[in-house]
């Protein structure tokens, strides 16, 4: 028996984009033959990219991607083997997440995946219809069985193919980031490698898609669960693994009998690039995610307001980080409540990152609003109606901005703020992508501290991120006057919201006052309605706000205990 | 084999309100009870509310479910039968959307939903196991089987249940409204009786959840397939019907030997109210969804924008049909581009109609924007940047109402606009419920012209109706400078995204020209950005935005023919 070199394409591909992700895998079987490899793996629906959601309701995307298919069956020669997914349609009309299995100009089997996830992200059952058969294909002498992502975390499938003989497992997935899940994905894989004996393969997607991303980091297990190759994290990167016969252990050397002939070819080695820490890696991903959502948009620039707080410093440093800092316009807009030391923050963040800048004042705007709701608001003490309408003029500012020359808006909030509703609809929420959406307020100001760190170019000025966090929407404020101290909210949303944990049992497992938890509750609650109309944003926790988590407004169940 | 009596409550129940709705089914106990009623049947999930979405993720949720269940066996006498939809959980954890059989003080059986709906607005894969087995019940010596929604539009559960001898079906449902359902739905289910030779006893949940209508119309059909008896369209109703051993015809006779004991009672007349027509149906369901997402999110007032034009008009309309007069505040906001003509023609509209009308000129505000862009704005000719701004001072204007004063905001936008992007995110797309953003303009229209004629107080302009649309953001502008004219894009609108048409298929079933189709299919793609975050609104055809259809907003796949 000889090695198996298996070549993984981590492409970043675009979702509709059926003749520009036809060429990546074009290019990635080029490669792999070059590189004289024997079986090339791309991604879950490569050809349509993931998630396409209802695009798979268009029988016109659906023929689109089967002729997709079609033009790149002729290009791959005999001596490789080629697993491509896409959407394969049986006779009476239902649809598979497919991997279809091409060598020497033919497709000579399908693989339709068998377990197909319907939860948190995943709407799969909404389109697929499940697959039943297991696909065992010869190359170069070797067991390969295919399947698909969420095949890999369940028992069944492996046990099939292992029933069948199988040496290796390949597997195409779009598997979406969030912090924490690189090592629990190792974990699973190894324990299927050992429990089943024989070596993963496993192809990820890289790239951002709307709320999710995919970070890569593809990964190849010896058949005792041991990682022999890693694929780079949050880029496109081609692995080419020699697969050895001993990395089978036993099992290789009693199937050894069964070799195909011996090709000559001098070994390669396998790359394992270091993880990046924890810090980093969220500040990659959103970095991708942000970058992605920018460009497959067709958006050349960015526009975000500068409040000199920590929220748009972070934001505004991943933007330049995506994108570079010429990309990247920031908007200070001061009014009565803006101190001299915020504004003073803002205009030297913008200098560090050497990123455009305006100054709008929004008084003017503000006056006008006041005196023309005069008459009616008579009588009235103001409360936080005033608030909202200094935030809403900046929403309008910047989205004037971006109607005008074409910038997307990014928003600046946090999950903290936007789990309890502590921002303003249309106002500080409006814009294109959400970017920290998901970072709650103490991750914000980790991952800020890290980036100042990290040697990259502009520091966010310290006092931004010493100072007591304030929305300036009223004399004296600081968000310490409406929410509890930021480590404890984010350990109850945490909870709350990532967990289903009920107030009695977050009573127990937290030191936190009771009037405490039920207020962040509460708030939680009542604030579905707002997040409904937020702008999208980048998941990075196991729940995000979005399809992650879905929610109806109309809702009278209300934890009391 | 004597008579069953059966009563139908037609409930409108409150997603998560699990106290309340538990009074609500032992009010209904207490009226079946004292009607000498055999069997009741209420509708599916009546316990929880339907759909309670990602509630159901939450095991305290789950607990109090079978709780507020628990409470009402004890409440049970022998003589009756009652079916109550709730959440079953099994041993493993694994969740049901599950009738329980209650008698005599006992659940004697639970029946599991078989086929799951994961389609359309429906997500139940995403929560629920399918349950594999039948439910025959004797009641008052006939065999009553156990259905949930979907397991009577399928072909099996009816099957299962003829081989087992079932007289007739229950069924617990909550069936989503849309235009022309009702005739389907009889059609279906007068099929199923006639094919398995049972009688059907079909309750649907009545009531608005979010952008779901469910229109109540329970159903009792005989065994040859015939409407005996009908709940009322979008009000709750208590149906009370004796299903008489010669509606199963046939298999009446041959089973009657199988009778159980005489009970004495007169007869009860079924009834079967007229159904509205076309127009006033779905007027009906608009009023009805508002109403409860007004009351049951706890809003008193609601307040809106009158712009002279038809879809402030008859938002207007709906809203003082809904929620009365006095509790609809409209807002006059005039601009520079504002003609006299459609500010009277506002005027004139809330004094017929009798509601709060305040007048707030834009002026000042929109000049203040102008005049803090100016510098930015230095060379750059006007263009729509500007006529967002107007629609966005008028969206901050009643946001501010909303804050101080506790209304609930209402746009007004049609499926016409938000389908094409004709419509200005933060401006007049701000609000917390979009009345009629499912309903077509020139359904808007017909729907006008209807109310006008029907009686109803207070009469829309006809001048209203018969000026050419337009949103007065520039001098002299129509709608139809930028959009095709409105039948011919309603028809465009329908064949794209209602039927998910291809452009070729368009072109070659509608008569329209290609550089048009086009167009209007590149202006709805490109407006999914603003559709997601749009405020949520009732479906009221085949196809709403929303949940009913989830497009990626990073997408490139455009049809060019």
């Amino acid at each position: 028996m000889s090695s198996l070199r298996i070549a993984l394409a981590q492409l970043n591909v675009t979702v509709g984009d059926l003749d520009g992700n036809r060429r990546l895998i074009e290019q990635a079987i080029r490669q792999a033959h070059a590189w004289l490899a024997d079986l090339l793996v791309v991604p879950e629906l490569a050809i349509t990219g993931y998630p396409p959601e209802d695009l798979l309701l268009k029988p016109s995307f659906i023929e689109a991607n089967a002729a997709a298919l079609r033009r790149l069956i002729p290009l791959i020669p005999s001596g490789l083997v080629v697993l491509v997914g896409y959407v394969d349609r049986d006779l009476q009309g239902r649809l598979y997440n497919a991997a279809a299995v091409l060598t020497g100009g033919r497709q000579i089997a399908t693989y339709r995946k068998q377990c197909l996830p319907n939860y948190g992200v995943f709407d799969e059952k909404r389109y697929f219809t499940a697959g039943t058969q297991s696909v065992v294909v010869k190359v170069a002498g070797w067991r390969v069985g295919v399947t698909i992502c969420e095949d890999l975390w369940e028992e069944q499938p492996a046990q099939d193919l292992a029933e069948a003989g199988c040496h290796l497992m390949a597997n195409l997935s779009a598997s979406p980031y969030y912090a924490g899940k690189l090592p629990m994905r190792q974990r699973v894989f190894s324990h299927r490698a050992k429990a089943h004996h024989m070596a993963i393969a496993y192809c990820n997607l890289v790239g951002g898609q709307d709320e999710l991303i995919f970070d890569g980091a593809s990964l190849v297990l010896d058949a005792r669960g041991r990682v022999r190759a890693q694929g780079r994290q949050f880029r496109e990167d081609h692995l080419i693994v020699d697969v050895l016969p001993e990395w089978l252990g036993a099992a290789g050397n009693i199937r050894s009998r069964i070799a195909g002939k011996q090709r000559v070819r001098p070994l390669v080695a396998a790359s394992q690039p270091p993880l990046f820490g924890h810090l980093e890696e969220v500040y990659e991903a959103l970095v991708l995610g942000l970058r992605d959502y920018v460009r497959k948009n067709g958006f050349e620039k960015v526009v975000l307001g500068l409040s000199g707080g920590v929220d748009s410093a972070l934001t505004a440093c991943l933007a330049v980080d995506a994108l570079g800092a010429n990309q990247v316009v920031g908007v200070v807009m001061p009014s009565r409540y803006s101190s001299r030391a915020t504004q003073a923050d803002a205009r030297a963040l913008a200098k560090v990152l050497g990123i455009d800048y305006r100054e709008i004042s929004i008084e003017p705007a503000f006056r006008a609003y006041l005196s023309i709701l005069r008459p009616i608001f008579k009588g009235c003490a103001p409360d936080t109606t005033e608030q909202n309408i200094q935030a809403r003029i900046r929403g309008n500012l910047l989205m004037a901005l971006s109607n005008k020359f074409g910038w997307l808006v990014l928003t600046t909030g946090n999950k903290s703020e936007l789990a309890t509703g502590y921002c303003t609809l249309y106002g500080d929420m409006a814009g294109g992508f959400a970017v920290i959406k998901d970072v709650p307020k103490t991750l914000v100001y980790q991952l800020a501290w890290w980036r100042n760190r990290s040697g990259r170019e502009g520091r966010i000025p310290s006092r931004v991120l010493r100072r007591a966090p304030t929305a300036e929407l009223a004399a004296h404020q600081i968000d310490q006057d409406t929410l509890p101290p930021y480590p404890m909210l984010d350990r109850l949303v945490h909870a709350y919201v990532e967990e289903d944990r009920s107030v009695r049992e977050i009573l127990r497992e937290n030191r936190a006052p009771a009037h405490t938890v039920q207020h962040v509750v509460q708030m939680i609650d009542r604030s579905e309605y707002k997040r409904r109309q937020g702008a999208p944003g980048m998941k990075i926790t196991p729940k995000a706000f979005g399809r992650d988590r879905r929610m109806p407004i109309t809702n009278r169940y209300h934890q009391s205990q």
